[in-house]
C-alpha cells in the first residue's frame, strides 16, 4: 500500500509536523479563546493514563488527593514578593461575579501554593500533623502570549504536589523522592523518555523555591522539553502564610515545603519523543489502546474480531474492536497508525479459513502473519520489546546529539545545531548563562560530576546541560 | 464509654448541624473566596469513590472522556437565549489577562453547552459521526448568592455528558438511559439513597432543554435535594451553533442533543441522607474506607493490626490502619465514628491473647468480641447488610414522610411540616405551582399514574411531587 503524505515531515518542518500530528491524530484542538485547548477523547484518553500512572506512584509516596478553590484572592500571591513577581504577567483576572464588579478581584490559580498555605496554617498545629502530604489534580491558568498545544497553554490540566515538614532535611528528601520515584520513575518506565535529571540554576528557578529539581527530555529536534519539576520551598511560604507547629519540645518552628507539579504538557513531550513522520507511536505501557483488533470486511470477521478482542481483554490488554467496515480499510489502518497505537491485528475472509490474522507493529514496523490462538501468548512480549525499543531510541538519541564542550560559544554553537551541550559550570557560570539566554539558549539543568543531582548550586565538579527549549 | 456532643444534635438545628459534621469529620472547609470550598483529603476520596463508580457506568453507556476549556467567550453564551436568561445573573467574568484588559471579556464557565457544540459542530459532519458520546470530569461556577459547602458552592465539580445523535428518539432514548442505568442506578445501589425518579415541569427545567429528568431524594429533615438532572436538549443548541450532518439521504440535518449532570452536591446529599447525630455513615459500596482496623495501644497490637489490613485488603476489602497509639483511643474511635467508616477493628493487648477482636458496626451500631480469623469471611456479608440498611432507611423516610394530598394548602402544609406532598398536576398545575412558589415550596417532579416517569408535560394522571428543597 502506498502512502499518502498525510503529516508535513519532521525534517521539513517540526512545528508543523507537531501540529498536523495533534489535529490528524484527533488528539486536541484549539479553543476559542486564544490559548485554550480542547483535549478530544484520544488525546484525553492518554492523559488519564499518565493520571493513573502517577496517582498510583503519588499514593505510593504517601501523598493524599484534595481540592483547593480555583479561584484565589489577589492579595494571597503578593504575601511572597518572588511568587507574584514571577507570577503577576501571566495572571487571568476575574473581576466581575453575579452580575456585580466585586470589592477585591480574585486570581484564576495560575499555581496554589498561596490558596493551600492559607489552609495548612490551619491544619498544622502539632509536630504530629507532620510531615501533611497533598496532591492535587486540577486546571491551571497562565496567561500565554505564544501559545502551543499542549505544550504552552493559557489552561493546562495538572497534578501539583504540596507537602509541610519538621525540618529542613525532611523537605529535601521528598522533593527528590518525587523527583525519582514518582517522576523519573514513570517518564522512563512508562512513559519511554529517557529524561536528565538535575537540579536548576536560580535563575531557572520556581519563583519562590529555594531549590528546584528538574526532568528534562530531548525531543525528536534536538531542543529540551522540561517534563516535570520538584521544589524545595524552604520556608518562604511558611513566612508568609504563618504555617507552624510546635514541636515536641513546646517551641512553635515554621514548617518546611515543598510543592511538584506535571501537566498536559506530558501529552507534548510523548508526541515530540517518540512521534515519526506516519504519526504518534505511544510506549505500550501508557497506551489506553494497546492493540487494535480491525475487521477488514466481512460480517464473520467483525464476529472474529470481537472474539479475539474479548480473549485479549481476558489477557490483560487494553484493546479497541474496529468493526467500521463502512469506512475503507487503508483509511482505518492510516488512522491507527497516526494514533500510534503499537499493534493491529486486522482479520479478513482469507484470514478466517486459514485461522490466522495480520500483525502489524507500529513501533518496529512491518507485518506478517500470525496464528490467531497464538495471539494471546504472544503480544505481552512483544508489547514489552516495543516498550524498550522507544526507551533506547530516546536514550541514543539524547546520546547522540549532546556534545561535551569547553567554551561558551560552543556550547551556543551545539544548541542551534539542534542538540545539547554539556559543559562545566565553573566555566559558564552565571555570566555566560547570561550570555546564552541572549540567544535564546538556557542551562537545562545542572549535574553533579558523577551524572547525579548536584546538592548545592555550587557542588564542584557540576556540569550544566544546555539546550534551546521548548 | 459515655458520649460527648460532638455535634449540634439534628433535631436541635439541622443546618448547624450538617456544618458542624463537614468540620468535624474533616470533609471541608470554607475557601477565603466567599462560595468556594476547600475539600479535605477523606471528603475528596468520597468524591474519588463517587467518580470511580459513576465513570464505570458512564463508559458502559458507550460515553467517552474529553476536556474542553474553562474559559468561554461571552458571545456564545448569548447565542441561546433562555439559556443565557438561565446563567446570565450567575456568570463569573474575567476581564484582564496577561496583564491586560481583554479585547472581549470571558466568562468562566458554569456548565459547557455553548463550548462543546462549537466543537461538536465542526465534528460532526455524516450520520457516521452519531451518536456523538462525550462526558467531562471539570469544575464549574456559578456565582452564588447564599453558598453552603457542597450543596451550592461558587465552584463545585462534576461530570457533564453531551451527547449529539441522528434522531429525536434516539436523544431522548439516551437522556433516559442515563437517568436510569448511571444516575439511578448509581444512587440507588451505591450511594444507598432511594431517589424519585421523575420529570421537571417547564418552570423548573434546565435554561434551554425541551425536557429534564430528574433525581429527587429526601433528605434527613424531610427536605428534597436534587441529585442529578439529564435532559433532552432538542436541536436548540444545534440550531444555535449550527450542529448538522448529512443524513443518509444526502440532507443537512441538524443533530438532537441530550446534556447531562451530577456533582460534588452528592456529597452534600450523602451527608443529609445518612448522618445522624454521632456523625456521617457512609454506605460500603461508596466507602474509600471500609474497614478501620485499630491498635488500642502497645506494639504488638501495631504489628497485629498491620497483619489483619493486609488480609482483609487481600479479601478485596477497604481497609485504613490506624496504628497512632500516641493519640487516645477514645479520641480516635470518636474520630472514625464522626466520618462513618461502617466497620471498626479494635485490636488491644488483651485481645491478642485470645486471638479476638472487638468489631464496632457504625451503621446497626454496637459492639461485640469476634475471632481475628473469621473477620474476612464474616466483613463483606456484614457490610452488604449495612447498604441494605441504609437504602431501607431511606426509602422508609421517604414513604412515611410524604403526604397524599389533594388541595394546595394541604400540600403546602406537608412540605412546611418537613415532608413532600403528592398531588395530582391536574389540581395543582402552573398556577398553582407558581403558588406554591412564593411559599418556597417547589414541585420536585411530575411522576406518571404508575410512578413511572411521564412521557409529556401533560401527561394524563400525572401526580406532582411537592416539597421546599435544597
Amino acid at each position: 500500500m502506498a502512502k499518502a503524505p498525510v503529516l508535513t515531515p519532521r525534517a521539513d518542518d517540526f512545528p508543523r509536523w507537531y501540529q498536523d500530528l495533534i489535529n490528524k491524530a484527533e488528539l486536541a484542538d484549539n479553543g476559542p479563546v486564544r490559548g485554550t485547548m480542547v483535549i478530544r477523547p484520544y488525546g484525553y484518553a492518554l492523559w488519564e493514563r499518565m493520571q493513573e500512572e502517577m496517582g498510583a506512584r503519588i499514593k505510593a509516596a504517601g501523598a493524599q488527593n484534595a481540592y483547593f478553590p480555583l479561584f484565589i484572592p489577589q492579595s494571597y500571591l503578593t504575601r511572597e514578593a518572588e511568587h507574584v513577581e514571577g507570577f503577576a504577567p501571566e495572571l487571568a483576572v476575574v473581576t466581575h461575579g453575579g452580575g456585580k464588579e466585586l470589592d477585591e478581584p480574585v486570581v484564576v490559580r495560575p499555581t496554589s501554593e498561596t490558596i493551600i498555605n492559607e489552609s495548612f496554617s490551619k491544619w498544622v498545629q502539632s509536630y504530629r500533623d507532620l510531615p501533611l502530604l497533598i496532591n492535587q489534580w486540577a486546571n491551571v491558568v497562565r496567561w500565554e502570549m505564544r501559545p502551543r498545544v499542549f505544550l504552552r497553554t493559557t489552561e493546562f490540566l495538572w497534578q501539583e504536589g504540596h507537602t509541610a515538614h519538621a525540618t529542613y532535611e525532611d523537605a529535601r528528601d521528598y522533593a527528590a523522592h518525587i523527583h525519582q520515584a514518582v517522576y523519573a520513575d514513570f517518564m522512563v518506565n512508562v512513559l519511554g523518555i529517557d529524561v536528565v535529571l538535575g537540579r536548576k540554576t536560580p535563575r531557572e528557578r520556581f519563583a519562590g523555591a529555594i531549590n528546584t529539581l528538574t526532568l528534562e527530555g530531548m525531543m525528536g529536534d534536538g531542543k529540551a522539553l522540561q517534563l516535570g519539576t520538584s521544589h524545595e520551598l524552604g520556608t518562604n511560604f511558611a513566612k508568609a502564610f504563618n504555617t507552624r507547629y510546635l514541636s515536641k519540645d513546646g517551641k512553635q518552628e515554621l514548617v518546611w515545603q515543598t510543592s511538584w507539579g506535571t501537566s498536559t504538557r506530558m501529552v507534548g513531550g510523548l508526541i515530540m519523543s517518540h512521534g515519526d513522520d506516519n504519526g504518534l507511536r505511544v510506549p505500550p505501557r501508557l497506551a489506553a489502546v494497546q492493540v487494535v483488533v480491525m475487521a477488514i470486511k466481512g460480517d464473520e470477521a467483525v464476529v472474529k474480531v470481537r472474539e479475539i478482542g474479548d480473549r485479549l481483554r481476558a489477557a490483560g490488554l487494553r484493546v479497541e474492536v474496529d468493526v467500521r467496515t463502512d469506512t475503507p480499510f487503508g483509511r482505518r489502518a492510516v488512522d491507527w497508525e497516526l494514533k500510534g497505537v503499537p499493534v493491529r491485528v486486522e482479520v479478513g475472509p482469507r484470514d478466517l479459513e486459514a485461522g490466522t490474522a495480520m500483525l502489524a507493529r507500529r513501533i518496529p514496523g512491518g507485518k506478517e502473519p500470525v496464528r490467531i490462538d497464538t495471539l494471546a501468548a504472544l503480544l505481552p512480549g512483544l508489547l514489552e520489546e516495543d516498550q524498550a525499543t522507544l526507551l533506547r531510541q530516546s536514550r541514543e538519541r539524547r546520546e547522540s546529539r549532546t556534545a561535551d564542550v569547553t567554551t561558551i560559544a560552543e556550547a551556543a554553537e551545539a544548541a542551534s545545531a539542534g542538540g545539547w551541550a554539556r559543559i562545566p559550570w565553573a566555566v559558564l557560570g552565571q555570566e555566560g548563562e547570561a550570555k546564552l539566554a541572549e540567544q535564546s539558549v538556557s542551562v537545562r539543568c545542572l549535574l553533579a560530576a558523577d551524572g547525579s543531582v548536584p546538592p548545592a548550586d555550587d557542588s564542584p565538579g557540576a556540569v550544566a546541560i544546555v539546550g534551546r527549549a521548548y
